[in-house]
């Protein structure tokens, strides 16, 4: 028999954590917030809580082998050094996967969150035994992975799926969050389309919107913009209607550099019917051939927040990944 | 003692045919015109030309064992059809593989074009060795080839590496020969760039430009405008400066995604030191992480106008490809 294996999904608010035999059945799970202060006691807190989940698990600890971790950041994946991480505030050349290897008495795989995503959807999710994908994560911000012939495509530094800061506007781009301009993830990342509501809803003198009067009383969500659309609120629609755009651009230049067979949607944005209808209206348009759509799809995640779990288990587990 | 092999590279114009030895030394080669007309006589014919060819050669024939395609247009490189090409008038789900195989008695493989320069590279250019990298061929059109550990990706149906065809603009997006609106060859390639060169020229009223005269005299190339562009000539310069800018956009577009240790330059514009100095200046702005550009290179095709046959006469030889 297999064994089982621990993934933790490190992000920069909330730590999830399960263990997962090999067909991605979590048998326990436990979510933390993410302990704040210097790197060392923190990820000794962390360990602490993996062991309680270990016990918890029902499994005899020796039935439970390695524990994969995917984390945001840049990583030095073969070594299992988180370089940097704007999430995890301190956190610069971080030995993680020594010192949880150490805490933990296991072999521990550090990769990074978005390649462990989708390693999740390949191996249990909605892309099962799909070998050429890639996907798109839809959240704050705009992240990816690219896999070719089953695997997570890492390249030569482990940086590869940045696909968020594709560059898709030169000569009049909006500023990214990450520094740069024009990038898909200033059309289509949550944070830059609330920043494109309130732009519009500014300039909605006549308070055509139906979220103008909403919005001076409190906060507005992306969910709120995405109801007004579909309720027929044409300035929403507009900002929907661009981000799909950007969004079918950004999928366009994917099909044409690597003929993927699916692109995943993960994230928040990606339970939008509306901006996923119109996504996929408006892909054969921005092809250089039917043939790139053809046996193709685009699918959502059917791992939903759980595939970073459950991909950095498969990671560390000892079949391919 | 390995075999050796026949590449052959189908342009629309002409015809590189050579004997290749598994070290990609060309024992013999033949170049001539592509036979028009309907396609199984004109492939009959290149058959006859690949038989002188290996006489030629020296070699016994059963020294020589595969015979490796390189072609235009959309392929089905498993059944070894050309299903269009658009530069093969009247080429419609030709069986070119078969045809080939019949007439030569050999096995045949039929790949794209591009990837089967870029093989060429990672097998006996300047790439050798490298196992991440992207080609990028700048000639009348934007090409390409992705390569990820060690092998070429074909995706899907075969059509991965349009990499001209990434769309870079949205607002105001120049229109590409392909159809499309705002894709990298409508900025970089060279016939799109003689376009906005006369463009600047009809503009020059005050006949700045080095070439305003010349213009009226002969028809300019791409060529003239470096030369100019090399002297000074503002208007020119500026042409260049969009040219590297876009190409430079594209590579950090192809960085992020896939973070390839090396983007190999090839075709005619990669001949232009001072287009390859200017991608190289302006990559480091473009980059979300100075980790993308370490231990990274922009290098130019050393195999020139062989790669392709190389790579095709590779990509049929019994090693792994």
């Amino acid at each position: 028999m297999e064994l089982a294996g621990v993934g933790i999904d490190l992000g920069g608010t909330s730590v999830k954590m399960g263990v997962v035999t090999p067909e991605g059945e979590v048998l326990a799970r436990k979510e933390v917030a993410t302990p704040k202060g210097p790197a060392r006691p923190a990820v000794a807190e962390l360990s602490r809580v993996v062991l309680q989940l270990i016990q918890a698990s029902g499994l005899r600890p020796e039935r439970i082998g390695s524990v994969g971790v995917g984390t945001p950041g840049i990583l030095d994946p073969k070594k299992g050094l988180v370089r940097t991480a704007s999430n995890l505030e301190g956190w610069v050349d971080v030995p993680l996967g020594d010192w949880l290897a150490n805490d933990l008495g296991r072999p521990v795989r550090v990769i990074n969150d978005a390649h462990a995503a989708a390693l999740g959807e390949i191996r249990f999710g909605t892309a099962k035994g799909i070998e050429d994908l890639v996907l798109l994560t839809l959240g704050t911000g705009v992240g990816g992975a690219v896999v070719v012939g089953g695997r997570v495509v890492g390249g030569s530094r482990g940086l590869a799926g940045e696909l968020g800061h594709m560059r898709i506007e030169m000569s009049q781009p909006r500023p990214c969050g990450c520094g740069l301009f024009g990038c898909l993830e200033a059309y289509a990342g949550a944070k830059n389309i609330l920043k494109r509501m309130h732009e519009a809803l500014a300039d909605d003198i006549q308070e055509i919107s139906l979220l103008k009067e909403k919005s001076k009383v409190g906060p507005l969500t992306v969910e709120d913009l995405f109801w007004a659309a579909a309720e027929g609120d044409g300035i929403m629609l507009r900002l929907v209607d661009e981000t799909a755009l950007a969004l079918a651009a950004g999928i366009a230049n994917l099909l044409h550099a690597l003929n993927p067979k699916a692109v995943v949607l993960a994230g928040g944005l990606s339970r939008s019917a509306l901006l996923v209808e119109k996504v996929q209206e408006y892909l054969p348009d921005l092809v250089l051939n039917p043939a790139y759509l053809d046996d193709f799809c685009v699918t959502i995640s059917s791992l939903g927040s759980d595939a970073g779990l459950l991909g950095a288990a498969a990671a560390a587990m000892p079949f391919p990944s």
